[in-house]
């Protein structure tokens, strides 16, 4: 059973990756675990501060301003919130059981993420890790522990020498301006394969390398710049931390759904969320802002633009200043990436008594990467999970 | 006097630089002087064919389907057509003469423009270029006659050689389909700022050069694929045609301004045109194409999307399947440049008497390029204009 055009990330997004790049593709409706329909915003409202987008930065914004003891309405263009999270529930006669469309991991560093869990009464449970991964590149099939495969001594060598560089040359950009990194101009001139051609000699090197950043930010090494890139895995802790599951990033899953937690905040929010509320326009005058969608209006004395830069970039604008023409230059800079998760389902996770986590990297076919995503209650079936990310 | 914020391109668009980079800016609108005002598309309309844009392309379409016999509707966001291309009357006492606020020039390969202007009863002229150019580099002043300045013998050879080379390069790549050059996928891979850091040594030639593509594109070097340069040098003919005012793209002007093609055309189409009709969307069914804006809907046949990618990719579509999902990916990734037009009005053309064409190239400043802008008729001032372009 495959659930094609589902988009995904491999991580949920924290502060410091919510501008990485994202998915495009539309969420596929029929098999979602929980959606909150609605009629939609109609005619005039008046509130403290307007969001736009209930993904899990709107939705997080919109909770600490009500925190605040500030008037809140948060406005999504879909029947649902969590943005690039969604849960699926899967297919009959597993129908009870709940897989990710969407990101799904937790792990170290994301200790925001972490406490909303908590507070939201979650739980989180390791994903699967035990056993062998099978690397499957150049024809040949291997089986390998830890975050890189043996792909012959001169390869294997040159990729963990190459992690490493990109480590330290990642902690030179920081975080809160990663324009004034010493090398930043030199960086943002030149496109992450432009590094790997000059950079790698082996075939099984780039390619090794264009998997993660295809698993990172579900873009080809050409779409984006090295800058980026490291600033990127500068966030997140480095690659092997960005790249591994126990102790990095795929460490963790949430019980129920990566969604859960934005359905725990909208539970909390209510009625402050309003549904199938597409914005068309966003409108500054001496007063505030006027936001508007089709047969609605909501005025605000502040606006949250809680979207990924490419879609905040096609609202219309009033005033359309200096300023944001400059930010649009930017927001036609960052494009989207590209992604689809394909769920395979069996009676049982038999790869597990082969000794095999169920973690695949190969440079064959479609899926490129694997992971086992079986739900954890008792009597869930086996899952696996492969990744179909960029041009693939 | 001069005038900020006003948006152009060099060349008049010919069919196959219809997608190159274009302006962000808003059209200054005071000092404008063929502004077709209306009050907007209102209701339902029905046609054969829907054109969204009335630039150039636009403006053409329809014109080809009228001659073709068909019903043609051309909804344009503006109160006026032209796109890039606007009259400017300058300010008094010489409110009489037009210069453009965009773009302005025409030259040898662009027959079909040559062709328009005749047909619609047009002249051109010569730009003026008697005389020597200046050019201001390192914070010297030298004269020079021809394509390129003297820098040096070491830079000038090194300039001289790399354009040599790109109009090589840009030979395979073919015009109709770019991807098929045998190297397509390595130039695609790095931006033209990586080739020219790894193939250029001198500052001298790299500042040329940098100057070269923000005058033919209007982005930084490192903004654009090689490829995406490659294929547009190719389209013009050659660098040296490119950046030729005799015998080049910068050969001709219309008398009475650029846009007066566009009003011609424009005045032809008569009240098949509606001004100030922004669209928000276009929906295909099964009967055709339904597109629709503030308080208007249009039915079709057909719908031909006259805008630049990015621009397109603002409206909302429906269905949003396979194919738009690839275009969208594309359009995200085809930013508009930045450029700023600035007119100085004398009352003579003084630099004329000394034996100078008006023409500057220069590193520093905000100005890097300037030509003679002149209106060609008698007693008319001296008008020369600079550019400042990218991230100037």
């Amino acid at each position: 059973m495959s659930q094609p055009e589902t988009p995904s990330r491999r991580r949920l997004l924290s502060r410091l990756t919510a501008t990485a790049a994202a998915a495009l593709l539309p969420a596929g409706r029929d098999n979602m675990a929980q959606a909150a329909t609605g009629t939609g915003a109609m005619g005039d409202y008046n509130t403290d501060v307007v969001v736009i987008g209930g993904g899990y930065s709107g939705l997080a914004c919109a909770r600490a301003l009500v925190a605040a003891g500030k008037q809140v309405l948060l406005l999504e263009a879909r029947d649902r919130v969590g943005g690039r999270c969604f849960n699926i529930n899967l297919p009959s006669p597993y129908g009870q059981y709940t897989v990710e469309g969407g990101a799904e991991f937790i792990g170290p560093t994301q200790d925001r993420m972490y406490s909303l869990v908590q507070q939201l009464g979650l739980k989180t449970f390791p994903a699967y890790n035990t056993g062998k991964q099978i690397n499957y590149i150049g024809g040949k099939r291997t089986t390998y522990s830890g975050v890189l495969p043996w792909t012959g001594l001169y390869s294997t060598a040159e990729i963990g020498i190459a992690m490493l560089r990109l480590d330290d040359m990642a902690k030179t950009v920081p975080l809160d301006a990663p324009w004034n990194a010493s090398k930043a101009i030199q960086w943002d001139n030149q496109s992450a394969q432009t590094w790997m051609d000059t950079n790698l000699l082996s075939a099984d090197a780039k390619s090794l390398l264009r998997l993660a950043i295809l698993a990172l930010l579900s873009v080809e090494p050409h779409d984006i710049s090295m800058l980026y890139l490291l600033f990127y895995i500068h966030s997140g802790g480095g690659l092997t931390s960005l790249l591994s599951t126990a102790g990095g990033a795929q460490q963790d899953r949430i019980v129920g759904g990566s969604q859960s937690i934005a359905l725990g905040m909208a539970r909390e929010l209510g009625t402050r969320i309003l549904y199938n509320s597409p914005v068309r326009k966003v409108k500054q005058d001496g007063y505030g802002i006027e936001v508007a969608g089709d047969g609605f209006t909501v005025r605000a004395q502040h606006a949250v633009m809680a979207m990924s830069p490419w879609m905040a970039s096609r609202l219309a604008y009033e005033p359309f200043d200096g300023p944001l023409q400059y930010r649009m230059q930017m927001m036609q800079r960052v494009p989207m990436g590209s992604i689809w998760k394909v769920h395979c389902v069996y009676d049982k996770p038999f790869w597990r008594d082969d000794g095999l986590c169920g973690q695949v990297t190969s440079d064959a076919y479609l899926t490129k990467l694997v992971f086992d995503n079986t739900p954890p209650e008792a009597g869930a079936p086996g899952v696996l999970m492969g990744f179909i990310d960029g041009q693939d």
